[in-house]
Order: structure tokens, then sequence, then C-alpha cells
């Protein structure tokens, strides 16, 4: 079973979200994880699998509202739900952790939320104060902030270490994708 | 049609929001509109239905999450749809509008996060200044505060009469129910 | 809680299939049951719920598809799922029993199924040999044939003495609804 | 974008369906497609991702009912809906063909009904004379049968040259995979 990172944002974002997304992208694919987005061409869901897909032997899954959406040229499965906004439970269940990059859109605040409810972790980059405080206190442990893409996937190396998920040695070794 | 107002609010709450929940319910029902909630037997969603059947010719939907749940005794149709939190976005389509009682629930925040994005009026009662911060800033004009049950109903009344949906009379004339 | 009988059948439906939904709808409403639709205003959908309405007191659920689908006009609580066909597991999961009028459509077919797996019993009315020996073939004891709207009833009731279900009468008292 | 192959059956198989669904899987995996089912470690599902593990580069997809459903060993990437049946549109609407070994199992045949309804090419394999006249009545030209897993391919590979999707030559060469 392949590790899955689900990077979750706003479909209208801010540069500085898009960047983070897509480098985001590059660094799980380095690792041979999957990227998991809702899958449409725009924003950070498009970024972070533009960002995949700049490594070889890369996956990324999206997760589509519905059959009608124009998909991402860079998801390799898209995964027709034909469900709206229904879809970003199954974000949330499917991806191991869940990084969030802009907290503008009503989507991604609903997908924390579930992420949340779900018990998964979530790593919120470069959010506000106010946003963090928020959902800090929604899900305590279960959410943490990073001030970076790197400081996100640092993050995810210890969440993986100390719990259910194996160490990156296993998964590359399994996978037989590319190191950074 | 059933104009439908949609309770949502914590499994968990504190007395104050099961206490708002309940009279929500009843001066909901007294208008002849319809109370549809999580329909669960906990916490805000059997608050609401338990205030709206103090009211003769109520009707009470519950949207289940799964089919093992306990409906509370105050549901007079669960809709069984075996989804999890991912039947919260059918609360929330279903809804003409959303009152939220207690924000302290992952459940709930995604409900009314889902609410904006469905473009759903969401009424928070007695919320928080910093939840109130939060939500009126990611649904603008979509989301208001109400200090009390009666607030919120005024709240309805003024979006029905305002907006696409129809007035007091007509509602209380095609549905045959009491007054308050 | 009130007794849920779902009437499945096609959009595109015979007349004898709409004339069968349409009477069915009379017949369940008369015992103060719940009839649940698709919801849409066309074929044994539409014909269910007009049918049930001709009863004062009278309750219909449509679980719609889409929230872009026109609503039939005999429907008192539309549900809107917003999940296309994946809106029928609901149909059925929400129904304590299934009637089909007519099988010539997939999504009719595909209720049948999915009841057949929740676990539901399901009345096919005027099937033909083939239909009836495919889907008996699937439910074994679950699905039985009806010769007519009323032969579903009595079966309905019949089930309900024997099963989990309240008889006849504690049903109409608790709802308050008019008997035949 | 990647070729997604569906294949269906039931959890409680024949020998002879389990055997073609294993075969069924190698020869997508051969070719570079992507095996879509729905991910429990039993049956049909099992099969055949086991099958399309023995080629390597190959990727397996489960669209998994439950969060705790045991998932198949040979699944790459579970989804996760929490959606019970209701996940079985999910199946088709992601599946480019769906392929059904076996009929037997009530999943199996809503699965091939909302293939039909979401106009997806459905080909079954080894299929009874009945199944195959209910089925075909059902989806006309959309439904057709083979007599084993290669014919099933060939199948594909035709419907890929005459309509929507890209001839085998040119996945091939995006995708990377073994050729047969």
């Amino acid at each position: 079973m392949r590790f899955v990172v689900g990077v979750m944002g706003p479909a209208k974002a801010r540069k500085k979200d898009l960047d983070n997304a897509r480098f985001l992208g590059e660094l799980i694919a380095r690792r041979g994880w999957v990227v998991l987005t809702g899958g449409r061409d725009v924003g950070v869901m498009d970024a972070a699998c533009e960002g995949a897909k700049r490594v070889g032997g890369s996956l990324t899954i999206g997760v589509l509202p519905t059959a009608k959406d124009r998909v991402s040229r860079h998801v390799d499965v898209p995964i027709i739900t034909e469900m709206g906004s229904g879809r970003n439970n199954i974000n949330v269940l499917t991806s191991h952790v869940v990084v969030a990059c802009g907290l503008s859109g009503s989507g991604t605040v609903s997908e924390v939320a579930l992420a949340v409810k779900a018990g998964k972790p979530v790593i919120l980059v470069e959010a506000s104060q106010a946003d963090l405080a928020f959902f800090r206190k929604l899900g305590r442990r279960l959410v943490t902030a990073a001030s970076s893409p790197e400081e996100a996937i640092e993050r995810i190396m210890k969440q993986m270490d100390g719990h259910r998920y194996r160490g990156r040695a296993a998964e590359q070794a399994e996978c037989g994708e590319l190191s950074m």
C-alpha cells in the first residue's frame, strides 16, 4: 500500500499558496509518496499535481466533484465521484495526512474540519495566527503548523516514525521511487 | 414544497446550546417549517427534534451517518445515507437555511463551511467573537449572528421575505400548520 | 418514526407502470405511510408522489440526484444529495420496503440490486417472467412479485405483521392519518 | 491520464470467476492500464489485483466501502469512501470500461446497472445466457459478452481504437509500461 498525502487548498489561491503547493507536490513525489488532490485544473489542486509530475515515477490521484469538471493534466488517475463537495470527505479519508496550503476557501475549511473529525493529522502551511488558533482549538494535537513545505515534510516524517506508518526507508524500498 | 431549516451543532454540547436547539426546534415547528438535523439521539441533533415534536403536526427529518446509529426518538423520517460524515453535505444542501448552535465540533464546522460553499445562508447562535470572525471572513454576507433562537427566527423570516422563499403567510396557508 | 415505502421505476415509463405507481402512492398514503421516490418530475417518481398527495395529511419525500433537477411538485421534502446515481443507495436504505413499477431503466435495476444488498424486502409489480426470474435468483426470499398495487400493499402488511415493523393499527394511531 | 479498467465481481465467487479475474488483472496491467476494484481482500476484487501485481510497474486502485474493511494486500492505493454500497457508483464512474467476472452478487449487478446508466461500456465474461439477455435488454450496445479474459481485452482494444480513448501505442508510450 502506498503512503498518500492529501494537498488541499483553494481553487482561487494566492501566489504564495500555489508556490507552496507546487513545491510540496515535488517533495512528496520525491519520497515515493502519492499526491492526492481535488483533481481540478485550478489553484492548489493543479499546482500540487504539477509539482509532483516533475518527479519521474510519481503518482497523482485527483478526486473530482463531477464527471464534467476539467481534470488537471497533471493528474494520473481521476477518481470520479459525481458527489460535488460530498467528495471532500473521500479526500481526507483516503489521505494518511492532510496538508492545507491556504484556508481562504470554504471547501478547504470543510476538508480540514472533516480531517479532524476522521482523526487524520493536518498540517497548515503558512496559516494566519487567527486560522491556526481556530483549527488548533478544533483539532488539538491533530493540527500543527508549518512555515514552509520542507517543514511540512519533516513533520510528516516524524509522524510516520512515531505512528502507524512505516518509516521512510521501508516505503522507498517497497516503492522503488527516488529519494530527494 | 416545505421550507426546511437545518439545525446543526455538536453531539457533545453545552447546556446553553442544547437549550437553544430545543427552543429553536419549537419555534421552527410552530411556523410549519421542517426541522432537519443529523438525526442521532445525542446533543443538538436530538434537542432540536425534541423541541419540534412539542408542536402538533410538526415534521422532523434526520439525515443519519450510518444504518447502525441510534436514531433520535424525536425524528419522524430518518434518511439513511451510510455515508458517515459525507452526509454532512446532504444536510446543508437539503436545508434552505442552516442554524448552528455551538461550534465546538468538527462535524458542525464542516457543515457551516459546506453551507457557505453551497451558497446557503447560515445563522450562528451565541457564537464566540473569534468563531464569528472566522466564519464571516469565510462566508461574508451568507453568515450572520443571532444572540438567541428568537433572533435566528426573525432573521430567517427576513431572508424569506427578501429572497427566493415564500413569505410566512403563504407557507402557513399551504402547510396548514400552527402559527406561534 | 414513520414507515417509509420507496416506490422506484423508470423516468420513461409505460402507461401501465405510471398508473400502478399513482395508485400505489395513494394506497401507501391512505395507510399513513410515507412515500419516498427519486424526486424528479418525471415517470414513476412523479406519479407515485402525485397519487400520495391525493390523500390529506400524506407525506412525500424525494431524494434528488442533484440540486439542478426539476423537483416533482408533489414532493413535500426534497432531499438534495448532489450525488447523481449515488443517491440510489440512499433511496433503498431509507425505505423500509421497496416497490418497483417497471424495470426498463438501469437506475431502477440498480436500486433493486442495492435493496437486495441491503437486505430490504423488494416487491416487483407486474414484472415480466424473465425479470422476476433474474431478481429472485439474486435476492431469493427478499424479492416477491405482485400483480397489482393492492397486492403489493397486502404483501407489505404481511411483512409488517411478521417482522420488525409495527402493525397497521399502531402506525395509524401514532400518525393520526387516514385509513382506507 | 491513465486508462482505467474496472474489474467487478462477487466477494463469494466461483473458482472460474476468480481465475478469470486474476488473468484479466494480469492482462490489463501488461498493457499499462490501471486495475480498479472494490478493494476488499476477498473474491474477484482481490483476485484481479493479485493478477495485476504480478506485472512490474502495475497500478491497482481499490475503492473501499468503509474505513474498517480489510484491504486487499494487492491494492496500491485504497480510496476510502465510507459510503458502503454507495461507492459502487464511484467504481463505475472512475472506470473507462467495466468488466464483470460473475454476476451472482447483488453488488456486482448494481455496478453493471450503474455503468449502463453512466454510459460506460460493460463486458460480461462467461455470463449465463439468461444474465446476458437481461443486461443486453437493459444496456443495448453498451453491454457485450466475452468468453475469456483475452477476448475481453481484445474488445477493450477495439473500443479504444474506435472511440474516445487513445490507441494502445499512445497509452504505452505515455505510461512507459510493459507490453504483453
